[in-house]
């Protein structure tokens, strides 16, 4: 087994699952894990690895075009498990793109739109009232996402964003907006990353139930790279233990999509191939038996 | 005025309070603040910028000699505010040298050990467990502190460094183990930085009541800088809302010392007199008027 896994080049501990795996079933790639990677080779790079789902970004979507990018993707024979982002309800009049998106995630055949908080504004130290802003938002966009049958996630983003880019920072508050909402329409977004460290989390996990709208896995890794945007580290690679939050999400009923989410600059540097490959490898090893 | 603020060289916006200005009362600077000044510049630096108080760390005090800090600190007519600092409780066996820090707290005369929970010993993923280490030791140091006579104040830490610093992440969960023993023993340490993007965090300082121990102050600032040990910003750079923390601090019964603490390269880097000079004024801008 000479296969390495980046970006650390370690050994590769497991060999790498080929198409058809049965283990692959609910891996997807979002494609910002490989950044550098356009969307057509996204698609064509999880085609070749067995993957049946692949998560997108607006702005390769535009890109693209939102018509080419749906039909690149269907007839690659996969499907979108979700769209990023929406979201940044705390500065603006944010409804209108949101709107778009939730269009968009319909025409990607998408059910899941992931909402990014938003920062405080700038200048802004009125962390409480940004907070709430985003309960508004949420709930001004419920009609709409439930007219286009996409479901809003609304994702918690670890405090170290609080400022600049998520004021909601844990999966209790998000599930507290996402309560006043059908579950059907609104839920959360559980990302490994930005929750992983809150007190409680197995038991908010067990809280939001249906409610879980996306799972999404990568590792806090230390030293913390000097970009926070570009902390987030190989599954396998940090401090977070993947088999006890994997068995909280299933025990919830979570039967969707495992996305892998990658913001990383040695992990953007590998060749996407070398990305996709050691990603299946870690996730049979640390995060499917447990699903 | 022609007197400037750093590190950002920005004109100071109110005049520098001068020694024997009463709103300097409470106002005590952390050492690490000005972490290019021995023991003995600190003190000295203290008490020509006519604060009463200074926050030290036990290293420069062993520099020094607990018997002649000790004096140092007396003789510029100074008290300490707090001893940084005990805890590290994750790991080996961490109840001697804490013990050894109440004895040098009592030494110097001072009531209050700081106490860092301790990060997740390497390769362990088992944060409750860790946290559970913390809670252990914590009692099992309540005899020891209470013959010395000095309080034990669990400093909850900023989720940046649950993986590698400090397992404790939310004022609630310090008071959570705080609350098992009597509150003139056992508190917490309410820092901005730590607890500022906390959900429901004036609730919990109003929770804390009696049992906060040290309120630490500076500033959450973005871009964060590279290394997250030295990300803190003079209070009134970032996002913090001082106002509403140092507001709820005081109605919770806090008559003690404000401890200004940053680690910041920037900082650092500018003369001692410089800092003691744009803390002040900060102070009685942001902070003071609060209390």
């Amino acid at each position: 087994m000479s296969a390495r896994d980046v970006p650390m080049n370690a050994p590769a501990r497991v060999p790498t699952p080929q198409p058809g795996d049965p283990r692959l079933a609910r891996l997807s790639l979002n494609q910002r894990t490989t950044a550098n990677w356009s969307l057509r080779e996204a698609v064509e790079g999880c085609a070749a690895a067995g993957l049946g789902t692949i998560g997108v970004w607006r702005e390769p979507v535009a890109e693209a075009g939102l018509a080419v990018a749906a039909r690149m993707v269907r007839d690659a024979g996969l499907r979108v498990s979700s769209l990023c982002r929406g979201g940044f309800f705390t500065s603006g009049d944010p409804i209108g793109d949101n709107v778009t998106a939730l269009d968009e995630a319909a025409a990607l055949g998408c059910d899941a739109l992931v909402l990014v908080p938003g920062g405080l504004p700038s200048g802004d130290r009125d962390l409480a009232g940004a907070r709430q802003r985003v309960a508004d938002a949420v709930a001004a966009l419920v009609p709409h996402a439930r007219d286009r049958g996409v479901r809003l996630g609304i994702e918690p983003m670890h405090p170290i964003f609080a400022a600049d880019r998520g004021v909601i920072s844990t999966l209790a508050q998000a599930l507290d907006i996402a309560e006043q909402h059908p579950p059907d329409v609104v839920g959360v977004v559980v990302d490994t990353f930005h929750v992983w460290w809150e007190p409680g989390v197995l038991e908010q996990i067990a809280r939001a139930g249906q409610r879980i709208v996306s799972y999404q896995i990568c590792d806090w890794i230390t030293p913390l790279p000097a970009d926070t945007l570009l902390s987030r580290g190989m599954v396998g690679d940090g401090h977070i233990d993947f088999a006890a939050l994997t068995r909280a999400v299933s025990a919830a009923g979570y039967r969707g999509d495992v996305e892998v989410e990658i913001f990383n600059a040695d992990v953007w540097a590998a060749p996407g191939s070398d990305v996709v490959a050691t990603m299946t490898r870690r996730y049979v090893e640390f995060v499917e038996p447990h699903l």
